[in-house]
């Protein structure tokens, strides 16, 4: 009843990640009653987005421009590269604000049971522009699952061989902020034990 | 970091109902980074549906024609009007597929919380529809809150003063099927009890 222009944008809409059939309707029926407001809006944006964001070819990141604002900022440091899974990895680092060196978008982490290699990611990319001699450190900020950290241990092995000059760290483990011992796995407190600091 | 397209991208995903602004960061992430397969057709269906839908001057259901296709149906009874509050709650009574009358979507439901007068609502023209001596039953399928009943009360109020012959019923209200009792509030299980029907 809804007429095929209706279905196939809730459909699209339910693809989203975190939008599922039924908030995909309510989110259709919002757009199509706040014409104005939310749908002439949201189709601009959507167009400027899809005809001038792309990926950075130097680091990965999408942005208007290639290379992306990360990449181009003078005021970042071009001696540490700090390499993360995926774009919204990237975001992350950056809502955090504690990094202001340059970025490595691997696309996503090895895995045996995905049958996803070394060629799969950006790895070679990551090799040659630890070459240049300008690059004094790489820190991996891979997950802490099994994936993300065999990952981390073939880009180190791999980079001790072809940039041996560059030091390669990675995210420390242990408690989070503001969390609670009494709600943390067994995995991170026993991590958080083992790497325990002076005060 | 992402620059004024892409966080003004995020900050219209994130108004949609059903969407925070961390869903709104994934779901803008996974439209940039699956271009051909979700950005290009997203794009192509809220432009279709921008230009092309509309609500229906005749009962308030939204549709590429107006009158809308359940409007024009002719298989369907023109004299049963069945009352909803919204778009939603008419797409979900025909999801049921138990109905084959006509709609009045009343945009709303009274509330003197929220100033929400009947002149507010689309009264005016449901008595209009109902004045034409086609028009047997209306249906009030309005949600069993206290607005929504009180909007029931106001409109079969003025229904027998304007269109006496018209019968007013609403939905029943009971045990949902596949409702345990265990699971129910106390106000549905007294509601069942009186309205209790002989095997």
């Amino acid at each position: 009843m809804t007429g095929p222009e209706i279905d196939r944008l809730i459909t699209l809409l339910a693809r989203l990640p975190g939008l599922g059939p039924r908030s995909a309707r309510r989110a259709a029926l919002h757009l199509i009653q706040s014409r104005e407001a939310a749908m002439v809006p949201l189709l601009g944006a959507l167009g400027d987005v899809a005809e001038r964001v792309r990926p950075c070819s130097t680091c990965g990141n999408v942005d208007t421009r290639d290379p992306c604002a990360v990449c181009v900022d003078g005021r970042r440091d071009d001696g540490v590269i700090c390499v993360v899974e995926d774009v919204a990895d990237l975001w992350a680092m950056e809502r955090a604000g504690a990094f202001s060196g340059r970025y490595h978008v691997l696309g996503g982490v090895l895995s045996a049971l995905d049958g996803v290699g070394p060629e799969d990611l950006s790895i070679p990319r990551l090799e040659a522009r630890c070459a240049d001699g300008r690059v004094r450190e790489v820190i991996l900020a891979l997950g802490a699952t099994v994936d993300g950290q065999t990952t981390a241990h073939v880009i180190a092995d791999r980079l001790a061989e072809t940039a041996p000059g560059v030091a390669v760290t990675s995210l420390a483990q242990g408690v989070p902020v503001g969390g609670e011992l009494d709600y943390l796995d067994d995995g991170t407190i026993g991590t958080a034990l083992r790497a325990r600091r002076p005060v």
